[in-house]
This record gives C-alpha cells, structure tokens and sequence, in this order.
C-alpha cells in the first residue's frame, strides 16, 4: 500500500507555459483526493492519467480563482463522460453558492450527486475506516483552509513464530488476527490479535497548506507528517511582499516543515518570476534539507516504512 | 496587411488532452478578436504568444461552459500582468452577470476598465473605422450568436501612370490619393483620388458559427466570406445526434460552405471521439473541396488577393 502524490497546477495566481494552476491528487486505494481546482484541471487529469470515475474528494483551500476555476469545467465533464458516483466537495463558507451558481449558469446538469460541504471551523472533516481529514485556518487574509490527509493506526507487525507457538495454523487464521479480529482454534482456545501482533503502526499522513503565511495552526496540523505541501511563493528576499500577499516564502516554509518535524517538504504555488527555482530550493535546504519545488506532473509515492 | 487566426481550443464539450475547449484568436493590427473563450484560454494564449495587453476584443456565442469557462481566469491574469486598456466583451444576455459573479467571488478586482454588451438582437455590434463586427442568431437549442468581422472596402488599386500624367510628383503626395484624400499640386489644380485609383477592394471577411445547426441566418452572414469557421462536430452517420444536440456535421458544414459561397471552410469544435479526423475531412471535402479541421494552434493567414 502506498499514496501517489500527482502534483497537477504549482503556479501561483498566475499560470504559465509551465505550470498549471493550482491543484494536487492524491490516490490512495482507487480513491482520489483532490486538494485545490484551479482552472485547467480538468486536461490536467487528463494528461496525467488519473480518470473522472473513481470515488472523489475535493478539498478546496480558498475561493480564489486559481484554485477554484477549474470546478464547474471538471463538474460538467464528469457528467458528460458518465460519472456515476456522487462527488463530494468540501471548502470554505461561499464555495456552494460559487458551484451552484456556475454549474448552473455554465448549462450543466450533473446526473451524479454532488455534495458540497461548507467549513467554517477547522477539525475533522470527513472520517473513513482508514483514513481522516482535518482541516485547519490557514493566514491569507480572506478565509481560508489547510487540510491534513492522515491515515488511522494500522495494526501492528504480525510475528508467525508467536502465531505457530500457539498453535495456529497457518493461512486464513494468520490473515484474521493480521486484520485485529480475534480466531477460535479447533480445541476451542481464543487467540487475540495482541498475541501475535507488535503495537499498532502509524498511517502515513500529508499535509496542504494551500495559500498561507506560515502560522503556528498549520505547524500543528503538519505534525510528523510524512509530507508537508506547502506555499512557497516567494524567496526571503521578497519577505514582505510575501507578508503583504498573505504568502509564504521558501524560508518560511522551510522552517515550518522544522518546527513540525515533517519528513519531507514539498514547495508549490510558485510565482511565475522564477523560471528557474534553484533560489528557492537552496534557501529551503538550507533550513530543510528534504525539500523539493513542485512541477506540473511531478509524482510522488509514499510507502509505508515499517 | 493580413489577419492571422490562430485556433486555441478546438474541442467540442469534453476537452481532450489534444484539443482544449472552443476559442479562436483574431490578429489585426496589432489588434485581437477573441471568439469563444473555454477554460484553458489564458494558459493556449500563452503558449501561442498571443499576449494580454493589446487592444482586445471577445464574442462569446453563448453560455455554456465550454465557450466561457475562461472569462474569469483571463480577467483576473490580464489585471495581475498589468494590463492598463479596457477589455471589451460582447455576448448573449446574461454573459453580464456570469461575468460580474465570478469575477467578484474568486476575488479579482480588475483595475482596467470592463466594458459588456449583450446582444439579443441580430445586427452590427460594432464598428471601427477599417471593420465591421455583426452577429447572426445561430441555433443551438439555446440562444447563441454567430459572429462576422468583415472589413470595410478598402481604396481601389493606385495607378502611378495616371499620378504622373496629371502632373502628381512621386512621394507624398501619392500616398494622400491612395489613401484617398484629394491632393492639391504647386500650380494649384486639384486632383482627386478617384482619378488614379481602381475601383474600390473589398475587405477580409470571417465568420464563426459557433454551436449551431446549419442555418439560413448563418448562410447570410457567410455570404463570400474568405473564410468560414463552423461547426463541425460529427460526421454525416450521428445526424441525428447532431439534430438532438444542436450541433452540425462535417457535411452539413460544407453545405453551408458552399451555399454561402465562401472561399475556406475550417471544422471546429470536434467531439473528443474523433482522434483521427480525415472522416470528417473527407466527408466535407466531397461537398466543398477547400474544407479543412481545426487542431490547436493551427495558423492561417489571410491575404488581400488584389
């Protein structure tokens, strides 16, 4: 099991010949999650491969253009390829009216579901079997939302020997204590899954930060995460024109992935002045070592290490 | 003098990875016509080099979203590059307020002037000193316009022969006459411009149909144009999808072509089930010989021919 991170729009306001504006996927199990839709999202699903049918989240950060503009495109090519299941989209208070009144306006009629949910404070969002998404208030002026992907414990690592010592035998038994059912053997004993397994293991879990400045809400929503998505708009040279815009720069950035003790960094939402990021990317290393810039297409897979 | 067309999105509903949604730029001096305006324009504009600070001019057909998906996004880019002329819009009733909504909820307050005219009744919409844009209703379930940008008669051909026998010195002077102003020379006769000028040119002519039926209203409008962009969404076997959907064939277009008289038919607005088009091309060349299909970032360039 693994997350595949498919990086689709990294541009800040303005899109270039580059880059895409903003939107990320995230595919997890057949599921997609998809955080930011800005406009030509749609054809970039397309050339990376990633398909209209599968079960769908969108997570919207904030009602700005370039991470919005792609939603009503995307809505009304699902229904004309035949989407079947719902699509669920959460975001802040006004993404509703904005779908609403676009999808309408634009002649769409989607014969899927489509459920829209409205966050005006930050927590849990959406629970699965395997997986939560939390939200947080990001800083950007206008409201706006960072989202947290965090996979629940797993069950711990299973030790055949303990298994065989207490006379299960192997095959369909190992799998049901493997899954943390308990299993009756033939001389009627109970055997529980504690027995045989180590302690529960952690999920993996990623971070978007969407549009912020660094703020101390997102550092405790990106808490050990295996990957932080964060702005980085700017370099520190341009500090307070990153202050005024309600941006991070790679430096600020940098030192949030420190203070959560992130693993890995990843930096988008890229101004369309840097045609080359190595700026950007040395000033990050310097605070954090594991960082990267985000390109359009730039995919990344996420494996458990334990 | 020439016009130079350049097809940025060319898809019908769906885009494909190889055609974006409808919209064709215009350059005329240094000025640009933008019919039809789907999600992608900005970034298609981009990789043409069209640019975003000229004098501009957009005609929308009408309202679905795959002919308007990329007014807000191309509005709030021109306003971030800073673009300092008024954008002028033209469309159906109600592409004011499709505009106005999205614009304001995804926060972008262009600081040049926006300037929108709807248009319910067919006729000129407006007139420069060298051209003429008219629309025609197209028919396509809902309401839509077709477009028409149709240069004025040009000065006939100048004649030096008959400049120098009456007596007009090389330079200057010549220049007047063709441009057609009467010349006064140092003994003091008049010469004016229709002594040493052919008849008078006709102007270039285009016509984009937009989504529509084959129509009389359209036929009219097309009369003798040089050339004709129409609606080419299926082949002559899915007529009756083309009737249900208010779109047209290849071969249903090339009627028009040739009813119409015009010099160059090109399809557009290809349905994504077409990834080889010579069925399309083939049917519209055996009723008009000069058809041709659309693809993204095509070129043309029309030429005077006297």
């Amino acid at each position: 099991m693994s997350l595949e991170i498919i990086f689709l729009g990294t541009s800040a306001g303005v899109p270039t010949t580059k880059r895409s504006t903003s939107s990320v996927a995230v595919l997890r199990k057949g599921e997609l999650f998809l955080f930011d839709c800005g406009e030509g999202t749609q054809r970039q699903m397309m050339f990376a491969g990633v398909g209209f049918s599968r079960e769908t989240y969108i997570f919207i950060t904030h009602l700005h253009g370039d991470h919005t503009l792609g939603l009503p495109g995307l809505i009304q090519t699902m229904d004309m390829v035949g989407r079947a299941k719902p699509l669920r989209i959460f975001g802040p208070p006004g993404i509703r009216g904005f779908i609403e009144f676009t999808v309408r306006s634009v002649g769409a009629k989607p014969s899927y579901g489509l459920q829209i949910s409205e966050t005006s404070t930050p927590g849990s969002i959406l629970e699965a079997k395997e997986y939560i998404v939390r939200t947080a208030l990001a800083e950007h002026g206008s409201f706006a939302l960072a989202y947290a992907l965090e996979e629940k414990q797993r069950p711990g690592r299973f030790y055949p020997e303990k298994a065989r010592a207490l006379g299960v035998p192997e095959g369909f038994l190992w799998g049901r204590l493997q899954r943390g059912h308990n299993v009756r053997l033939k001389d009627g004993k109970i055997v529980k899954p504690e027995e045989v397994l180590g302690p529960p293991r952690r999920g993996l879990k990623i971070v978007y930060s969407g549009d912020t400045r660094p703020s101390e809400a997102i550092i405790e929503l990106s808490k050990e995460a295996d990957l932080l998505i964060h702005d980085g708009t700017f370099e520190g040279s341009l500090s307070e024109k990153a202050r005024e815009e309600g941006h991070s720069t790679a430096l600020e950035a940098a030192e949030v992935a420190l203070k959560a003790g992130v693993k890995r960094l990843v930096l988008t939402h890229i101004s369309a002045r840097y045609e080359d990021t190595k700026p950007l990317l040395e000033e990050a290393r310097k605070i954090f070592p594991n960082s990267s810039i985000a390109e359009d297409f730039l995919r990344l897979r996420l494996k458990y290490e334990d």
